[in-house]
């Protein structure tokens, strides 16, 4: 039962990080093969999804899915089969999607999965497109961003998860799409493989400028991942009654200080309505209408959808730090079983 | 027909603000007496508003009543009398309300104006309950707060035109009204005299504690009229899924540099929906809304209204350089016609 003949391995969270977050942060480690109790599963692990809000998660913020102490396994979503069942709903063989945490093997109770489709496409979609990125992109773009045909939406950390997602619903929703990214290879990606009219290094300087050259008229929707610098350029380009969807603010998770910002008085100027969210908050039924159409465009080849995969329940710690090093595009994955797609 | 045996006079805007806004950006002067042309009206100017977006009308920011240019005569809405007449719907002696600037006489075109009803109230009262202050107060808390019974409002520059009236409406809705202001006088002033359950000194330290302390619960519901340091210290109070009304940045007007935020995070963390908003651009039929249920509650004796007024056209520059100063309780009013009130 155990992988390569080895018992469970796991990803302790030793301690907070204090501004940038490092790898030193966790251990990978030995562990004891779980035992399902009653109502319980025993999962090996296929897939974790590695997202930018576990930084928040570990700083202990409320709200997030499981608040993390120093020295827990550390958490995280994922794809994992069912090696053994004492649970009425599920059956060895199955594939659920889970907090399952960072570990070879977990116990879980049946009532906290989620069976998933295996028929839909590789494994791997039902933590991004058909997961919560998806969700991300499409609820907080249609009922925070409000977009209307012919208006422009920008999108920062377009190469990534849901930044890609979010330029491509909004072509479909006939809003000329314009990303800002990290780097000219980042950028060319947004353009010429998620066909986004236009994509800004953020990295260059003049972002400020280069939006204003890239959408004359102003912007009408800002959906924003990263707030910090790259908001603050955004912020004099909008438009009169502009839409913030505010799902990210990347560049504050490892700020020690605080954030400047020159421009936000355009919040004010430019009478903004701005919403933060988060997708575990949203009503439910949004979130279903996001998962229906999401699944219709896919099946239809509208999407593109790009994944970062490493190899490996050690790779884990890196994936999650590359995140706020500018490291992956697309949705950042870890295979942590050998040969799964 | 001139005051005092003299001419007409006017104080012109010199030069744009940097930094700290100065009477030296004006000059009161002698002018030539205006005549009317056709469609016109001479009007003969008894009340000045003196109010907080004037700052930024000063810098050329879009979307205010008139951008002004350094060497314009300062705009600037009154109160004024009619003394000739060459528009159908005046005639000498009507009072109406409009741009009227920072003039002792002016000729207007008729259609700019709006008659005002003198028997309601003290004249000055369409400046300020009855006006765009009332009108601000009024939507911003019921359409972009959305406070519900038994929630906590705060508002900044509580003893201020907007913001003691912002209180005094959420005590109306059946909520919990907590004012922050600057000095222990005027945070007196604003429990004792407009019945706030609580009114906070930002001047004190630990804003953002004391904040914590007397609203323990949170905060469902903040209205802004400073931004900047006041801001920063609510965003950590705020509850989940608080509303934020941005009227006024007050603390961003004389900035020259950026401005610090910690605790900017916390509109995503908490799901804020922040809404900007400036009276001018409120669809109108909520500003009649606002100005019926004004009336009744001004005529039933609900709402207190307290104003700072000075006498004579060339105290109007001091008066709004004390306004950024934290000079001025209540509406600052400029009483241009002597005896008037």
């Amino acid at each position: 039962m155990a992988q390569d003949g080895h018992g469970n391995r796991q990803v302790r969270y030793l301690r907070r990080p204090v501004g940038r977050l490092e790898e030193s942060s966790f251990a990978v480690e030995d562990a004891p093969m779980p035992v399902p109790a009653e109502g319980e599963v025993l999962l090996r692990t296929l897939f974790l999804s590695i997202d930018p809000y576990m930084r928040r998660q570990m700083l202990g913020v409320g709200g997030y899915a499981v608040p993390l102490r120093e020295g827990d396994v550390m958490q995280g979503r994922g794809i994992a089969e069912v090696v053994e069942s004492r649970h009425p709903a599920y059956r060895p063989g199955d594939v659920v999607f889970g907090e399952i945490g960072w570990r070879l093997y977990a116990a879980l109770p049946g009532e906290s999965l989620r069976p998933v489709d295996r028929s839909v496409g590789p494994l791997s979609l039902h933590l991004g497109l058909l997961g919560s990125p998806g969700l991300t992109a499409w609820v907080g773009l249609t009922d925070y961003g409000r977009p209307q045909p012919g208006e422009t939406v920008v999108v920062s950390a377009a190469a990534g998860a849901v930044g890609s997602l979010v330029g491509q619903i909004a072509k479909l929703r006939g809003c000329r799409a314009i990303g800002i990214a990290g780097g000219a290879e980042k950028c060319a990606h947004v353009v010429r493989d998620l066909g986004f009219d236009a994509c800004l290094d953020h990295r260059a300087d003049g972002l400020e400028e280069a939006l204003r050259q890239a959408a004359p008229e102003g912007v009408q929707v800002y959906f924003d991942n990263v707030g910090g610098a790259v908001l603050d350029a955004v912020l004099p380009n909008l438009t009169m009654g502009a839409r913030i969807a505010l799902c990210g603010m990347i560049a504050h998770y490892n700020a020690t200080g605080p954030v400047a910002f020159r421009h936000l008085q355009s919040l004010l100027d430019k009478c903004v309505a701005l919403t933060g969210f988060r997708i575990g908050f949203v009503p439910p039924e949004r979130r279903a209408a996001a998962a229906a159409e999401l699944m219709e465009w896919f099946r239809a080849g509208k999407l593109r959808w790009r994944e970062t995969v490493s190899d490996g329940l050690e790779t884990a710690p890196a994936a999650l730090v590359g995140l706020f090093e500018g490291a992956n595009t697309g949705k950042r994955i870890v295979r942590v079983a050998p040969g799964e797609g």
